[in-house]
C-alpha cells in the first residue's frame, strides 16, 4: 500500500515537473501588472503657422523627456507619486511652459505660482497658492501633503512654511523670461481697451484665458502596485489680479486621484474647471455610472465644458491603465507612455 | 340638428361652470411651487453641559432670526441667492459664530476669513479666501461671481478688489472677542506641547479641527423659480498658519449648487471635506447615481467622511424642497424652515 502510494506521489511530481515553469507565474504577473504615465503642458489656442519645424521639435523633445523621467521611474517599480514629480518638474524647469521657469507675469509684473499633488490610495492632498519664491511648487505641494496637516496653503504662508521645510528660496526673478514679458504687455494693452466696458472686459479676459494661459503642465500616473496619483503645477493666468486663485491648486477642478476610479490633472480656463469640479467629476461620472474613462473624460471636456463655453483639456489614467487626453482647443500638448506598448508625443 | 347641437353646448358649458373656479389653477399652481432654507452655524464638540438654558437659547434665537431672515425673502419671491445671503450676514454680525464677527484668531493672533456663494442656474460661484478688512465676507464673495471675471480672489487682492467694489473696510480688530481670544491661548498651548512629535501634532492638530473649529456658518436654498443657491462664511481654524484655506472658499468642498442636483453648505474639518471634495460629491451621487437627498447626503457625512476620520455637517436642499441636515458630531447648529410647513431649530 505504502509503495503504490509512493510511486504514485513520484509519478504525480514528474509528470507535474514537465509542465512547471519556475519562471511562468513570475512572468504572467509582471506583464499582466499595468503601469503607465500621461503629461501635459497645457491646452489652448496653438497657432500651426507658429509651431512648426525646429520650433515644434524642442516642445515634443521636453514633453518626450518628462514622460520619460516618469516612466523609468515606475518601470523601476518607484511610486506613481514619484513619477508625476519627476515629470512635472521636467517641465517646470523648462521655460517652454507656464509652469516654474517658464511663468507668466502677473498684472503687477511678478510671478505667482500654484501647484497640487494628490494621492489616490489615501487620498491625501497637498496644494500652494500664490508662491513667489520656490523654484518647483509640486515638490513644495508635496511637502503640504507630507508635512503638513494642512491641504491648501498660499502666498506668504506658504512660503514661510517652505523655509522651515527647507526648501531653497529664490529670487522672483527667475522666473522672468523675454517672451512672457512681451505676453504681459500685450494683455494689459487689451484688457485696458477693453476695460471701458464690462461686457468687453469678460470677453477680453475669455480671450486671455485661450491666448494666455496656454502651459499648465500636470502628469498622472498607475505604479505596479496599482496606485494612481495626480499633480498640476502652473504660472496662472497672463495678467492675472487680485489675488486670483485658479484651478490648478484646487483638488477637485485641477488635480484629482482615486484609485477607485482615476487620475486626472486638467488645463484650461480655471474658472470653469472649479465650477464644473472637473476632474473629480471625471472620476465621479466613473465610480456612479459605471462608464468608461474615455466615456467620462470625453463628456465632461467636449459636451459639459464645451457647451459652456469652458476651454481647455484633461489628462487621465485609470487603474486598468487607460490613458485618455480629451481637448476642446485648437491644441494641447500632451504625452504618454504605457507598459502596454503606447507611447505618444502630439501637439495638435 | 343645429338646435340640438346648441342645447348640447349650452349644457356643456352650464354643467363645467358649476365645477369651474377662476382662481383654481393659480391656487393650484401657488401651494405646489415649494421654496425654503436651511442653514448652519457649524458642526463640533458641543459640550452639552455648558450649552443649555440661556445659553442655547441665544443660540436659538439668533438661528431663528437667520432662517427666518432667508425665508421671508423666498416667500416675497425674491432668490435663492439673495435669501442665502440674508441669513448669512445674521450669522455673520453675531459673536456667536465662527464667521463675521465672531471669526476666530489665527497663529498670529490676527483674522482670516473665507466665503463662497454659487448659483444653481448657472452654476456661476464668487469665492474670497484669507480677507482680513470686510465686514461681510459673503457679500464679497457675491460681487466676485457678479463683477469679476474670476471664481477665487484670496489675500491683499482680494481686498483691493473690494475697495475697488465700493464695499466698506473695517479694522481687523473689528472681529476681537473675548471669547476666542481664550480659544487661541488654549490652542497654541495644546499644539506647542504636542509639536515634540509630529504624530502628536497631527493628533493635536486633528483635536483642534473638532474643538476650535465650531462655528462656521451657511446656507442653502431653493426659490419660487425653482433655483437653488448656496453659501458659506468662515474664520477658519483657531491658531490657523501658514496662510491656509479650508473648504469654505473651495467650491466643490464646502459650497455646491446646481439645479439638476442640489445646494450644499459644509461645516467640519476643512482638509477632509476638501480631498473628497464633499459638496460636490453630495450632488453627483444624487445625480449620477439617482439616489435622494437623504441617502446621498447621509452616504458623504456618516460613512465616507466618518470612515476617514473626517469630522463634521452638511445642510442641503434639493429641487423639490427636500432638506437633509446630517452631522457625524456631537452637534450642529441648524435650522431650516420650507413652504411644505417644516420649520426646526436644533443643535443636537
Amino acid at each position: 500500500m505504502i509503495n503504490i502510494l509512493k510511486s504514485f506521489v513520484i509519478t504525480a511530481i514528474l509528470v507535474a515537473s514537465l509542465f512547471w515553469n519556475p519562471f511562468a507565474k513570475f512572468e504572467a504577473t509582471a506583464a499582466d501588472i499595468p503601469f503607465g504615465i500621461a503629461i501635459h503642458g497645457g491646452a489652448g489656442t496653438i497657432n500651426k503657422e507658429k509651431l512648426k519645424g525646429e520650433v515644434k521639435r524642442k516642445y515634443e523633445q521636453k514633453l518626450q523627456q518628462a514622460v520619460d523621467a516618469g516612466y523609468s521611474l515606475l518601470k523601476a517599480g518607484k511610486s506613481s507619486q514619484e513619477a508625476v514629480i519627476a515629470a512635472i518638474q521636467v517641465l517646470e524647469n523648462s521655460p517652454l511652459f507656464n509652469a516654474g521657469k517658464g511663468a507668466v507675469y502677473t498684472y503687477e509684473g511678478e510671478h505667482e505660482l500654484d501647484a497640487s499633488i494628490m494621492d489616490g490610495k489615501t487620498l491625501n492632498a497637498g496644494a500652494v497658492a500664490g508662491v513667489k519664491t520656490v523654484k518647483n511648487p509640486i515638490v513644495l505641494a508635496k511637502k503640504v501633503m507630507d508635512e503638513s496637516v494642512h491641504v491648501l496653503l498660499s502666498g506668504e504662508g506658504a512660503q514661510q512654511f517652505a523655509k522651515e521645510q527647507g526648501i531653497a528660496q529664490i529670487d522672483n526673478n527667475y522666473f522672468d523670461t523675454e517672451h512672457r514679458y512681451q505676453s504681459l504687455l500685450r494683455a494689459k494693452k487689451k484688457l485696458e481697451q477693453a476695460q471701458k466696458e464690462l461686457k468687453d472686459f469678460r470677453a477680453a479676459h475669455d480671450s486671455l484665458a485661450t491666448e494666455y494661459k496656454v502651459g499648465t503642465v500636470g502628469a498622472v500616473a498607475l505604479d505596479k502596485d496599482g496606485n494612481l496619483a495626480a499633480g498640476t503645477s502652473t504660472g496662472g493666468m497672463t495678467a492675472k489680479r487680485y489675488g486670483r486663485v485658479g484651478d490648478s491648486p484646487i483638488i477637485g477642478a485641477g488635480t484629482y486621484a482615486n484609485n477607485a476610479s482615476c487620475a486626472v490633472s486638467a488645463t484650461g480656463h480655471g474658472e470653469y474647471f472649479i465650477r464644473y469640479h472637473v476632474a473629480a467629476d471625471i472620476c465621479a461620472r466613473m465610480q456612479y455610472q459605471g462608464v468608461s474613462l474615455k466615456e467620462a473624460a470625453d463628456t465632461v471636456v467636449n459636451k459639459v465644458l464645451k457647451e459652456a463655453g469652458g476651454t481647455g483639456g484633461i489628462i487621465a489614467i485609470d487603474p486598468a491603465g487607460n490613458i485618455a487626453m480629451p481637448f476642446n482647443t485648437q491644441g494641447m500638448y500632451r504625452a504618454s507612455k504605457s507598459s502596454n506598448g503606447q507611447s505618444t508625443v502630439s501637439v495638435f
